[in-house]
C-alpha cells in the first residue's frame, strides 16, 4: 500500500499536527507514505511518520535531498510535474489544507479516479471531506487496500 | 505571445463554438495558440486558429500526432504530466468548461502566477470569469503583452 | 516536418559555424526546427533558421525565455527531462559536437527509431556520419519526409 | 545510500546473473536499489535485493505495477523520460549491458556527475569498466558514501 500526503510547504500549526498524525497512522497501518519531500506538511507528516517506525519516500521537484525525514528521495528534477508523479504512485491520496500546488495533484488523483480524502482542503466535487486524521487515514487504507488486493 | 486554449476532450457544442470563436480570435491577435494537441475543445480552438492563418502549437501526453490541426507537435510522452508543460509555456490561459484534467492546468497556471481567464468552467478563487469569447480573449492578449513586454 | 538540431551550450567557433548553416538549411527546405532552447549550437541553429525565414521552436529546461532566435518557446521545467522531448518530437535528428546531454537525446532517439545523423559527433553505432551541413540536412529533410508521409 | 542498477529489459542469461548479484551485494551493503522497474536486468537485480533482505525502488515509465520485486513503485506516467529520475536518484549507477535506454540512463548520469560503474556495457568516456559484481559493488558503494557524506 502507498498513500500519498500532500499539503503546502507554507503551512499553519494546525496542519503540521494533522499532518505529523497522519503520518504517524499511516505508517501505523504498514502502508509506505509517499509525498513532494519538501516542508510543511510533507516534513510533518514524514516525521510523523518515520517517529511510528514507517517507510517515507519523497519526490522532491529538484534534484535535492528534500526534508530530513526522507528514507528514499525521487530526485525528479521536473519542477512542478512532480506533483502528477505524487498522486499517480498512491493508491490513496489524503489532502491536508493546500493552495494551488496541492490543487494540483487533487486534479490529477481524480482524473486518475484514485480517492481522495480532505481535511480542512479544497472543496471540490470527487474529495471526501474528513473530520480527524484518524477518519482520513481509515478511509485512505481501506480504500488503498481495495485498489492494491481487488476483489475477484 | 503564447496563449494556451485548455479544455476537455469531450465536450458540448456550446464549447467546441467558445473554443473554435477562441482560436479564431487568439489567431487574430498575433499570438500563437498553445493546448494538449488532442480533440474536443483543443481540436476545435486549432481549427478556429489555422482557418484565420495563425499558428498552433500540441504538446501531446503520447508520442502522436495530435489533432489534425497542429503545425507544430511536441511529443512529450509524459502522459498527464504533460498538462504542466501547457500551463507553464503560456503567458496567458483560456479555460472553457473541462474537468479534473483542466482543472490540474489551471492549478499550475495559478501556481506560477499565469492569469487564467474562464469560460463556463471551474469556479476556483483565482480564475476570471468572463461571459463571451471575446472578452475572454481581449483580456488574454492584454495580459500575455504585459507579460511578454512588462513596463520599465 | 520537424527536425531537432541538438549539441551543447558550451561549443566551438566550428560547431556554431555548422550549426548556423545547418538551421539555415533546415529552414529552407521548410521543415520545422526543433532544440533545446539554450545557447551554443542550440542558439546558431535558431539563428540560422530565422534568418532563413523559417520556424524555431526551443524546449527549454526551466521556464525561462530561451535565446533569442526562438519563435515559439515550450517552458517544460523538466531539467534534464526535457532532452527526451526534443528527440522524441523530431522526425529526424541531427547532432553536432555535444557531451554527455548530446548523447542522452541521441539515445533517446535511437531507442525510438529515429534517424540520427551526425557532424563531428558521438561515435555510436546507429548514428549516421555526415561530413558537411549539407549531406546532413539533405539526408534528414528525406529521412523526415518519409517518417511523416509513409509510403502505402 | 542510493545505487542504481540499470539494463534492458530483453537480457541474457549472463547478464541476468550479474545482475542479481549485484542487487544481492548492494542490499548487503545496506544501500537501496533503485532501477526502472521492469523485466529483464532490472527484475533480476529487485529479486537479488530482496532475497538479501534489501529495499527496492522501481520507477516504471507507465502507471502500473512494475516487477514482482518491487517493495515501492513510483508510477510516473513519463514514458522514456522516466530514465533520466533513474539516474538523477542515484548516488552511484551500475549498468549491466543494455541497448539504447542504458545509454541514456548513463549518459544523464554523467551529465550529472554521478559515478558509472559498468558491467560489459557501453565503451563510453566516464565508465569505469569492471569484472565482477563484487568489484562493480564495492566501487559503487564507496562513491555513494562519499557522495551522501562528504568529507569537511
Amino acid at each position: 500500500m502507498q498513500i500519498a500526503v500532500i499539503g503546502a510547504a507554507d503551512t499553519t500549526p494546525e496542519e503540521s499536527g494533522a499532518a505529523h498524525a497522519v503520518g504517524s497512522l499511516v505508517a501505523g497501518a504498514g502502508a509506505i507514505l509517499i509525498c513532494g519531500g519538501l516542508g510543511g506538511v510533507m516534513e510533518a507528516a514524514c516525521r510523523g511518520a518515520q517517529k511510528a517506525g514507517g517507510t517515507t519516500v519523497g519526490i522532491v521537484p529538484d534534484t535535492g535531498h528534500g526534508n530530513r525525514y526522507l528514507d528514499i528521495v525521487i530526485r525528479s528534477g521536473l519542477g512542478h510535474a512532480r506533483n502528477v508523479l505524487v498522486s499517480q504512485s498512491a493508491d490513496a491520496v489524503i489532502a491536508i489544507g493546500g493552495s494551488y500546488g496541492t490543487l494540483s495533484e487533487i486534479a490529477v488523483a481524480l482524473k486518475n479516479e484514485r480517492p481522495v480524502f480532505g481535511l480542512s482542503t479544497w472543496k471540490i466535487p470527487g474529495i471526501i471531506p474528513c473530520a480527524t486524521p484518524e477518519e482520513a487515514v481509515g478511509m485512505a487504507v481501506r480504500a488503498a487496500r481495495e485498489a492494491s488486493h481487488p476483489k475477484g
